[in-house]
C-alpha cells in the first residue's frame, strides 16, 4: 500500500476469498480518500495468453474471484449508507471468457469446457475481436464490489447479497454510483472481479474477465435506511452496443427463470444457423453482449422475458 | 374495409375479444399487402377526457384488449413464419393510464383504483407530461400482436403465448420486424393495444394506453421452425429514454420475481421520498417509463434484477 495522503493504492496481495467481517482491514481510510485498487482476474491469475479449454478442468475453485480490501471506512457504522463513487478503470489488455461446466444459464446443455482469449487495446479501446465471429464492444466495470455482511463466519463469494458483492451489473461503470446498506463497523468495502465487457445476465457464467486497477472514492450517508443495492448512471448505458439495433429473441411463459433460458436458447440456435457459430462460441458470446431484459410481467399467468443480440458486433 | 389494391384498412368494428382460430377473417390478403388497422384502446374506448378513477371500477372485463383482425394471409400454412412488417402508427393524441386493483407487479400493496389521463401533440411527439410531476417521452407500439392457436375454442387475450398476442414488447416499434410461428390455415393475424409509451415490464400492469392507426405488411417464410417470437430492431431502442441517465434499483436473491419486486419498490419508494410523488402515481410513472432488467442470472443462488428509472423524465 502507499499513500500520499490524497490517494492511496491497495495492491493485489491484500485480497481474500470470502466475504468475512474478521478479515483484518487493508487500510483504514477517511471519507473521500481516492482510492485505487489492483484488481486480479477472477480465476487469480490461472489463465495465461498460452492457456487452452484444458486449463478450465484445472480452475482452483476453492481460489477463483480473490477480491481486493477490505477497506475500513472512518466513521462507518451499522445502518449507514455506504457512497462508492466510481472513477475510472485501468485495464490490462488480457482477458478470457470461459464455459465452466455445471456454471451458468444453460449448465444442462453446455458441459464441455471452452475457452476464449481476448486481447485488448488499453489506449483505443476500440472493439476486440472473438475470435473470427465477432468484435465486441468494451465497457469495464468491476463484478464484485461489496461490504462484509453483519452475520459471522466467512461467506462464500460467489452469490450477491443485499450488501453487495458479485452484483456482477455491467451498468455500474465509470462515472457511474452505487449505494450499499453498511452492516459493520468500518463497511470493509472489497472490489474485484474486473470485466471488460459483459451483457446483462452473464448467461454463460463468465465475463470478458480481465484484471485492471480500478479507481474510486467512498463517502458516507449517515443512519439512512436501504433495503437493496441501488446505483445511479451519469448517463446512457447501451449506447456502445445498440448502434446497429438488436435480432431478439423471446422466452413467453409462467416462469421467468424458464423464459430466460428460452430466449437464450433462441439466439444461441440462431447464432449457430446464421453467423455459423460453434455452440460455446455461441454461449461465450452471448454472455459477453448479449442483454436479458424483462418485457412484460403483468399479463397473467405469462411473462416475456427476451435476450437482445446487438447486431453491431458483427459490424 | 376499403381496398385500392395496393392499401387494405382494417376498421376497428372488425374487432374480437379472444383468440379463436374459428373467427372469420375480416379480410384475405396476399402476402405483402399493406394494411393499416384502426386499433382501438385497451379498454375498447371506456375511458374518455373526462374519466377519472371512479371509471376504473366500472371497467368492463368481458370487453377488454380488443384487437382488429383476423387476416388471412393467402397460402399461410401451419409449420411457416408469419413476417410482420411494422412500417408507421398514427397516434390519436388521447391515451390513459390505470391502477386497476388486481391486476400488476405490485397488485397485492396497490389495491387503490387510480387513473391518470394523457394528452399529447401527434405531430411533434414531444414528451407527454404525467400530470406536474414529470414529462415522458413517446414510442408508439401495439402491445397485442398474434395469429392464432391451433388448440380449438376461445382462449383469453391477456396473456402472450407462443403465438405472440399481449407481448407488450415496447421495442416492437415502427420500422421493426416481428417472427411469429404459424399455427393454422392463413395465420390468422390481430392487432391491438396500441401504447404510445411504456416501460420494460409494464409494472402497473397498464402502459400510456391510445388508440391509433398501425400500417404494417405481412409475409411468410415457408415451413422453417420457430419455437418463439423473435423480432430485430432497426436501431437503437432506448434512446428515448437514456440521455439523461438512470437511477437504478436492485432486487437481490434467489427468486426472479422477488427480485423484479423488490427492485420495483425500491424505485418507488425514491420517487415517492425525492420526487414528493403519491404512491399510485409513482407506481404508474414507473410503467411507463421504467425498464426492469436481469442484470445476473448465474452467480448461484442468487440472481440480479434492477429496475432502471431515466432522468430525463424529470428534465
Amino acid at each position: 500500500m502507499c499513500d500520499n495522503g490524497l490517494i492511496k493504492t491497495i495492491h493485489g496481495h491484500h485480497s481474500h476469498l470470502g466475504w468475512d467481517n474478521a478479515i483484518a482491514p487493508a487500510a483504514h481510510v477517511a471519507p473521500g480518500t481516492r482510492l485505487t485498487f489492483a484488481c486480479n482476474d477472477s480465476s487469480g491469475g490461472h489463465f495465461t495468453p498460452t492457456s487452452d479449454a484444458s486449463a478450465v478442468a484445472d480452475m482452483p475453485f476453492d481460489r477463483i474471484n480473490p477480491v481486493t480490501g477490505p477497506i475500513f471506512v472512518d466513521g462507518a457504522e451499522p445502518g449507514d449508507i455506504l457512497v462508492v463513487h466510481i472513477d475510472d478503470f485501468t485495464p490490462s489488455g488480457f482477458g478470457w471468457t470461459a464455459n465452466i461446466p455445471g456454471f451458468g444459464l444453460l449448465a444442462d446443455q453446455f458441459e464441455t469446457p471452452a475457452l476464449a482469449l481476448w486481447h485488448y487495446d488499453t489506449h483505443t479501446m476500440t472493439p476486440a475481436a472473438f475470435g473470427t465471429h465477432a468484435r465486441v464492444p468494451l465497457k469495464p466495470f468491476a463484478g464484485t464490489l461489496g461490504v462484509a455482511p453483519a452475520a459471522p463466519g466467512t461467506h462464500s463469494i460467489v452469490p450477491p447479497r443485499r450488501v453487495g458483492g458479485n452484483l456482477d451489473v455491467r451498468d455500474i461503470g465509470a462515472g457511474s454510483t452505487l449505494y450499499l446498506p453498511v452492516e459493520v463497523a468500518g463497511a470493509l468495502f472489497s472490489i474485484g472481479d474486473t470485466h471488460a465487457a459483459q451483457g446483462d445476465g452473464e448467461v454463460c457464467g463468465t465475463a470478458l474477465e480481465s484484471a485492471m486497477d480500478v479507481s474510486l472514492r467512498l463517502d458516507l450517508i449517515k443512519q439512512t435506511p436501504l433495503a437493496m443495492p441501488r446505483f445511479s448512471t451519469p448517463g446512457p448505458v447501451t449506447r456502445h452496443l445498440d448502434g446497429a439495433g438488436y435480432e431478439v429473441f423471446t422466452g413467453v411463459g409462467p416462469d421467468l427463470m424458464e423464459g430466460a433460458r428460452q430466449a437464450l436458447s433462441g439466439a444461441i440456435e440462431w447464432l449457430i444457423k446464421t453467423r455459423d457459430m460453434p455452440a460455446e462460441q455461441a454461449y461465450m458470446l452471448c454472455s459477453v453482449c448479449g442483454d436479458l431484459r424483462i418485457n412484460e410481467i403483468v399479463d397473467m399467468p405469462n411473462w416475456v422475458v427476451s435476450f437482445y443480440v446487438p447486431r453491431i458486433v458483427f459490424e
